[in-house]
């Protein structure tokens, strides 16, 4: 269940802890699932991304929100989601490991787009921070039951059920300043049919 | 645009830092704005949710994630989003403005609800820890350009540009004990046409 949600969802929240006064932070990243880790990138002019290369203690979340649970209260009325927590420090990669770590974040987040789009030369390389989390200490919470209302509340005369959320790629829109005649290639149109969650 | 981002999402994630090991956690909440500051909330069972209520240092992150962005190029390929960080501290809401904020957090998430379902008992507010963050220092980020690929790039036959996703309310399931003639209301049947992002 835990690869299930990472695999489904490509935005993490990450903490990062600021040494000097003690705010957390919360900030959105691309990632990717690999075997027993998750894998991150970020700037390494980024202090937040520096302050978890060296180590820090963090937690990245992936959440997926699947619906809207209506019970006939406000209070048993929630929401359906599927939430992965990873506990842990993450550990910068170099060399080969790096760019394989690009290699899969690519394949997660634009499936077939690594074959086609130039990969990262040495400057850009350098001026990349690739972290690996490992999936060791880690918690998954999924909430997709019908309305679990009151017994004394199942006579109301109030509509009950799940209205669900689905997340969907919309039609590609070539940049303006695209090549004559370049279309848009059959990986992405494929992206159309992977209508999630 | 802070307004605009934090009124467009449903979900925030959360930074809680344990106080006995340092730990950082990031959980996702239902949350709504109301004028100049967000509310949430939470069950007063958690220890997490007790922590912010005491008034730990915290950081509120709504990320509206909009597309993915296809350069010609891995790095400069990226995603178009709009996040939206607060930081601060949080405030336990209590008497007629904690009841205020659970009307307001129904009706963000669940427009036309809050008139038709049961409100909480005083059981049931009770048992939930309502939070209020002010929106005094906060950042907003927003990516929605086409890609920005460098011009040595320009001229590869590689198609770039953007792939859109787009968040949208399903059929609703009615609840399996559902009285026999309920229909779907009017206000979530007008969900449907609220395709976000």
């Amino acid at each position: 269940m835990l690869d299930a949600v990472l695999d489904d969802g490509r935005v993490a929240h990450v903490a990062v802890l600021d040494d000097k006064d003690g705010q957390p932070y919360v900030v959105p990243v691309g990632y990717a699932r690999d075997g027993d880790t998750v894998l991150f990138h970020g700037s390494t002019a980024s202090r937040l991304f520096r302050t978890l290369a060296a180590g820090a203690a963090t937690c990245l979340t992936v959440t997926r929100y699947d619906g809207l649970v209506l019970a006939r209260s406000t209070f048993e009325s929630s929401m359906h989601y599927r939430c992965a927590m990873v506990l842990g420090s993450a550990t910068p990669l170099l060399g080969d490991a790096k760019a394989a770590a690009l290699e899969r974040i690519t394949e997660h987040l634009m499936p077939g787009r690594w074959a086609d789009a130039r990969h990262p030369s040495p400057k850009e390389l350098a001026a990349t921070l690739v972290l690996s989390l490992p999936l060791t200490e880690w918690s998954v919470k999924v909430s997709d039951a019908p309305p679990a209302d009151l017994e004394e509340d199942l006579d109301r005369p109030v509509w009950a059920g799940v209205v669900p959320v689905r997340e969907a790629h919309g039609d590609p829109q070539p940049a303006p300043d695209l090549l004559p005649g370049m279309t848009v290639p059959a990986y992405v149109r494929a992206w159309a049919a992977d209508v999630r969650a």
